[in-house]
């Protein structure tokens, strides 16, 4: 049988239905915090023909990911899997598995990611302490590891880059404390991981999630994932099972890195594009991506304060590649949004929570990280800022 | 700035990473039973660029989403919507939202995905009872009423095609006891969907969920979900919340129909691809569709019974799109699939749990329900029974 004869096509003509229109997506500029831009080449891996997921290929696949993820995560001495969810599904799984009914989860809150942390654990079943600030603070070495020494929890939860607020939070005294005091420490990601160092190991994080979409530039729909060897023995020690069998840790580990057995079918197509995407960051070299991450934002910075634009988060605090720059008086972001999105077909994110309304979260990731791009933007954020009425 | 200096590819040259080889993956014909083979035009539609998950253009194809799988649900009263992770994570979602804990929860148990049902119950704490059957048999209306009419359940679990045995279980007097019991009905219709009739608003089913690669011939990687009007009641009814986050329905119902707020960045790629995959079932007709699945199957039985093979499931109970076919006495089923793999790329299932080494599972879905792709099929898997000893 030729190729041609097993084509898999089963309709010829051009899209007909009454009331839904062939699929066309506008050009966007994701310049918000996240989707982010995805390199063309990963458009290419993800539409590629899907195997089975048992197959000797798509094992391949699966184990050239977890090896392509460990520089990225600085995870070489760690294990990396990937949760067939976004980087909530991520989130969930550390919950699910690590912070058991009953146990003290001890969580370090200034912005929304901190919530949804605290919100899940509450779900499941356990006691949640909090040390709280103002969205867009960070918590001090000292404030850390008093807050863990005084609450001596099971399990100590932050997050790295506070995608609501753009600050980011150190976690070397953290994990310190926590370790000193025998917990573990949940680090949240998502929008760190490939746009700055993680440096998983050397911080002492022991489990970590992100998402697909934001500094790795490959479209949502999968969680990336790192242990630490205390939390995989940790794991290994558990006698009952996580309440999630979806998300259940043992059970993905198996499939992924040991037996290969079944658990799930994994959506394919998204390791397709994973693994491309982590490819293109390899090719770059992931200390070079940094690198141009933190120059371009620099970069930026300086254009946004020359405009006499503000940040909401002092620059030693900042995430260096999602800019909460602050809304001027008298001008209403919906409607700069609004505009940009409309017009250029660029979008930025608004605040929300204690934020709405006073900040835009400008994210320059992956393909958007270059001097080019920087400036398409600020000529068009100009334009609709100027035309909301601010004047420069 | 024109569509050339807006290019988001940041490398040009060839892939070059050291250990990691250019994706390639090789060309198979996916007969088993998921994922199964997926339409061209599903992997242009997964390629297109991605906009935000709020963005109104997304918004709109989510709702097409909704609307394009009323007919095939035959949900045209409930209310459908899409949870962002595979069939599992759609079965988790029916368990999370409405079987408690503490809740009683009444299985039909005739095969692997009804022990994971209750494996999900037991895990969030709810009281499972079972009524057990072997793997392919089936349960009479007499028997399900019975079963039902004794336990007086909270909530009854079937799955309406048993993917590891081949066996249909009618939902029609499932559904007449429980609502006569007042209990909900989660229905699994993860093999069913897109190849054989669910007919949910006649069944009486209240909460139904499938996977994206099986008979809607597109990726794995979403899981497309039914609510009957009591669900929804039920559901809204709720006073705490689900233990899961990531699966709440009520959260991801308000972001997917109500007030489109955000709740998690969905996988944007797997929706364009779902939309497609849905729009070529629409212009092929639902009905036309489960005709052609019904018609290129019994032509399949018929040859396979003349090849002097035999069926695990009688023929009134068979799911019409995944055969399960007895491994002849003598032949060795693994070296058989392993001869098909390697050799014309083609993958069928074998057994698992008490049929593994008894049957083959050979899926005749979407594009490979032709008289072409059988006659391919027959070809090849006679060619590997002879090679492994078998004579016709």
């Amino acid at each position: 049988m030729t190729d041609k004869e097993v084509s898999m096509s089963t309709t010829q003509s051009a899209p007909t239905h009454p009331t839904v229109a062939p699929l066309q997506p506008p050009t966007r500029y994701l310049f918000g915090p996240g989707p982010t831009m995805v390199d063309p080449r990963v458009y290419q891996a993800i539409s590629k023909p899907i195997v089975g997921h048992l197959d000797p290929y798509f094992i391949q696949v699966m184990q050239d990911v977890q090896e392509l993820l460990k520089p990225v995560y600085g995870a070489e001495n760690g294990s990396t899997l990937v949760i067939s969810g976004t980087g909530s599904a991520g989130m969930e799984a550390a919950i699910a598995n690590f912070v058991d009914p009953g146990s003290k989860f001890a969580v370090f809150a200034n912005g929304y990611f901190s919530d949804r942390l605290t919100e899940m654990a509450k779900r499941n079943g356990a006691i949640v302490v909090r040390s709280e600030k103002a969205w867009g603070e960070t918590f001090t070495d000292a404030e850390a590891a008093e807050f863990i020494h005084r609450e001596k929890p099971n399990v100590v939860g932050y997050v790295h880059a506070e995608t609501s607020t753009g600050a980011l939070q150190p976690g070397h005294a953290i994990c310190a404390a926590a370790h000193e005091a025998g917990a573990l420490v949940i680090g949240d990601c998502v929008t760190s991981l490939g746009g700055l160092p993680v440096e998983f190991d050397k911080t002492g994080i022991d489990i970590a999630y992100s998402c697909s979409q934001k500094g790795l530039s490959c479209p949502p729909g999968l969680s990336p994932f790192a242990l630490s060897q205390r939390a995989t023995d940790w794991l290994n020690q558990r006698t009952t099972p996580s309440r999630s069998w979806y998300l259940d840790l043992k059970l993905i580990h198996d499939y992924s890195t040991v037996s290969h057995r079944y658990h799930h079918t994994v959506p394919i197509s998204m390791f397709y594009a994973l693994r491309e995407a982590l490819l293109v960051i390899a090719e770059e070299g992931i200390e070079n991506r940094w690198e141009r991450h933190r120059r371009i934002n620099k970069l930026f910075a300086e254009q946004i304060e020359g405009m006499g634009l503000g940040f909401h988060v002092p620059a030693a605090h900042r995430i260096p590649t999602l800019n909460t720059v602050l809304v001027p008086k008298g001008v209403d972001d919906a409607k700069v949004r609004k505009r940009l999105l409309q017009g250029p077909g660029i979008e930025i994110a608004g605040g929300f929570g204690p934020l709405a309304g006073k900040i835009f979260r400008i994210g320059l990731m992956g393909p958007l990280a270059t001097e080019e791009k920087v400036k398409f933007f600020l000529d068009e954020f100009k334009r609709a800022l100027s035309a909301e009425g601010y004047s420069f």
